[in-house]
């Protein structure tokens, strides 16, 4: 059945789907992901603002000015903030200025009030050297017209809103978030709204764990049910959401036979191009090459599935939403508490707990989801290891 | 006007909103909080069942096997995927099973169909010895009634929701997503909608760029409007907003003037607990209790804002949200590319560039919102440090 087993990262490369999900013209908003540069039309700042509050002055008036001998400036009225200054700043003059205010023509730089002093009435006193420019945003400083104000294919972050707002840009392309279809299969799967369970039944975990997957890799999962063990039922869900959806999932089924029945139906949809990951758990996993469309069929226990959707799910759901730049992921050092057998070959991830700076493995069955829904996190033995003996130093990938 | 300036420790300290945001009944989702621990009502799984396809055995049966002395045993059928088994298993017996069938009576065990064979109809040998529980997930392995399946406070991650669907829990008490005022002020700040600037505008890039992380951080932005500098108008938003949010942020004005009437206001609203953060960019920073709600007084400068709001802001809206397991931060090591000046006793935040395990500062007017969007994340340098030299090894957070 495994003719030829595959490595994650051998698998990735292998399935390189053309499907990207429509652009739209949408707002921006946090997670967006730019199907194009987006570039600024103007100039922002449109103006020269002072940076601090002050007076602006002309640097060359301030070449002498020290503590000891300040310089001694006339007071040429005030900018009020949002509105054109009233008038210039002459040699030997200044102006009072707040922080955000225009700077008056004439005007090269702002000294902060703290290195001023009023003496008298309409005069002021600065007691610092400035150079142009100091205290003073100039114009076009944060964009210029055509400047990439941020890059496609990053998913907007809270900065990048700011920048955007600053620039006037309340609409851009963007890929929209991939419909990502998620069939579960097998005869014994009801739905988690079954109150009672008939014998051998159980609930579908697959489908809402992965959508909660789906979502946190920018997806928008849609839940196609649950489908019997039964090669037409199959083909046909299998066939609308490959026709339909930009990414689909199938949850293969726990037993050797669901995993043969999956395969059949998928080789009739597309072109498998892997069938078994060098991955524990995982091993029985299969991608396929749907015209385009991305599908993955997962092994049937829960957390063997989700395991293998984190590693080449979320990696396909971000290719498939246009990302090219992906949000960082969160990672801890730590020591491992005891060995971690593993064989040469096989990529293993192991669920830990992590405890002042010790990760501790959470063994068990993939059958079970509690060990990884109590887990902090998870370690990798890569491929080419056979285990990691206790006290050695891990990076955990955090939860 | 700093009559006493905080540590950003001290003031989330000395803030501690009683504030939590509304229990209501929903459907479990990714990022959820539990407002209490959510316990399985039955056992999962309710019988045993195989995790392995292969045979159902008495293990005593076994006791003696060999690759070279296999055990011999009757076929007493198969169990169906999602049916009663038909039938037991009696001493000497065996009866196939898929992964995740029903255990049958009288067997406690299940070899993998590895290390068996059928040498004629009938019949199975086996070549493994099995200890009973081998193959098998035994009525109550992955939880008991009573048993905690997620915690209160940790925001549900896609593993807890296969759990949360496994135990056929389709509703629980949650915390709403905290509703949060955002209020720009400013005479000079006009909507991002503005095509066209007037003299001295300035686009609102503060509200969008919190609303980013407000989202972020699991709250719900409320947009309340650009106020302009005018106490009488300010009290009358800021007093709306305290009395219907769970938490209120409000951009100070960049100005000294501002940032008076700003804090004039909220005094009449409740209690400030601190008026200064050691902390820069971020120093103009107030924060108040208004009656439980915390009220988050910003700096003008949106990178400043948003710099303050990441450290301060932020676990508010979870402390509101009752969020008692924040979810990880995603961080690098990296070494400074170069000198990172700062004073004793102040926290410097400082955006970096990272290549290479080489993190490079990107400096400039906090004024500007380029060095953050276009940075990778930020290294801090302590209270107590008078700065970072080039090549000093730096924990990076990743935007």
């Amino acid at each position: 059945m495994f003719l030829e087993v595959m490595t994650v990262a051998e698998a990735l490369g292998a399935l390189a789907p053309a499907r990207r999900s429509p652009v739209v013209r949408v707002p921006p908003a946090l997670g967006v992901v730019p199907a194009a540069d987006v570039r600024s039309g103007e100039l922002i700042p449109a103006r020269a603002r002072a940076t601090v509050d002050g007076y602006a002055v002309r640097a060359a008036d301030t070449y002498a000015a020290s503590e000891t001998l300040p310089a001694f400036l006339e007071l040429a009225g005030a900018v009020v903030m949002g509105d054109e200054p009233d008038g210039e700043v002459g040699p030997g003059a200044a102006m009072a200025i707040p922080t955000g205010g225009l700077l008056p023509h004439g005007a090269d730089a702002v000294v902060m009030v703290e290195h001023t002093t009023e003496p008298m009435p309409g005069h002021v006193e600065i007691s610092r050297r400035l150079a142009p420019g100091d205290g003073v945003l100039t114009a076009g400083e944060e964009a210029g017209p055509g400047d990439v104000l941020v890059p496609a294919g990053r998913p907007l972050r809270a900065a990048d809103l700011g920048l955007l707002a600053a620039a006037g840009i309340t609409e851009l392309d963007a890929h929209e978030r991939p419909r990502v279809g998620i069939v579960s299969t097998g005869d014994e799967v009801v739905p988690a709204t079954t109150a009672e369970l008939g014998a051998g039944q159980v609930r579908d975990a697959c489908a809402p764990a992965l959508a909660g997957l789906v979502r946190e890799a920018g997806g928008e999962p849609l839940a196609r049910g649950i489908v019997p063990d039964d090669a037409e039922a199959l083909e046909r869900v299998l066939g609308e959401a490959v026709a339909e959806d930009d990414l689909v999932v199938v949850s293969a089924g726990s037993s050797a036979g669901a995993r043969d029945l999956t395969a059949a139906v998928v080789e009739r949809l597309g072109e498998i191009v892997c069938h078994g990951l060098a991955l524990r758990p995982g091993k029985p996993t299969l991608l396929a090459d749907c015209g385009g469309v991305p599908l993955v069929g997962l092994p049937g226990n829960p957390r063997s599935a989700l395991v293998v959707f984190r590693l080449v799910g979320v990696p396909l759901v971000r290719t498939v939403a246009g990302v090219t730049a992906p949000p960082p992921v969160a990672t801890a050092r730590a020591e491992l508490a005891r060995d971690v057998p593993s064989a040469a070959g096989r990529l293993d991830v192991v669920q830990v707990e992590l405890r002042d700076g010790v990760a501790t493995p959470r063994f068990g069955s993939s059958a079970l989801l509690g060990p990884m829904a109590g887990a902090d996190g998870y370690v990798v033995v890569p491929e080419p290891d056979t285990g990691l003996p206790a006290g050695a130093p891990v990076e955990v990938v955090l939860y």
